[in-house]
């Protein structure tokens, strides 16, 4: 019985996104504080992901934290890919996509 | 004599910055070709680079090119970092920049 509890959690774990932020309309900052709050949490990484001109603003939080907030901060891994959005007239648009990966 | 000449060569071609294309105003297509036709005249490595919200632009290059043109392309390397500009009247500004390496 409990093997089979400790297998589901594994899938469970396994199955969502951890430490994820999505950078979208706020201030940089927000997410700068975002990340930061994630890691002084305990967290060993965080990820962020940014779409289309948020692109250059998930930059700016990933400069910023190294920078300024965590200097042990340093990307593991970026990476950039396109993503299909469907308008509301049912036309498609790429879009473009980053995922910065920070570890502590 | 012929050694020396050699050696001149080598480190001219250390020295300069090779196969970079900057990211600025014009439509993204216009990069894509200049990406397209630096791989095309037998680069084997291209890297775009872009500051600010050129940022973004850099990203759609990138995956354009290696969607639509050139499927053999992949990113080689991927970095960000801050650069300080100094305004005109003195001021410092920090500004995040990126730079893609792709190779074919």
């Amino acid at each position: 019985m409990e093997e089979e509890n400790k297998t589901q959690t594994t899938t469970t774990n396994a199955g969502r996104e951890e430490n994820v932020i999505y950078i979208g309309k706020k201030p940089t900052i927000n997410y700068v504080l975002a990340v930061v709050t994630q890691f002084n949490s305990g967290a060993g990484e965080v990820t962020v992901k940014a779409r289309g001109l948020a692109i250059s603003k998930a930059v700016d939080v990933f400069e910023i934290v190294k920078n300024r907030y965590l200097t042990n901060v340093r990307d593991k891994e970026i990476r950039t890919s396109s993503e299909e959005l469907t308008n509301e007239d049912g036309t498609k648009t790429k879009v473009s996509a980053i995922q910065i990966k920070m570890v502590s």
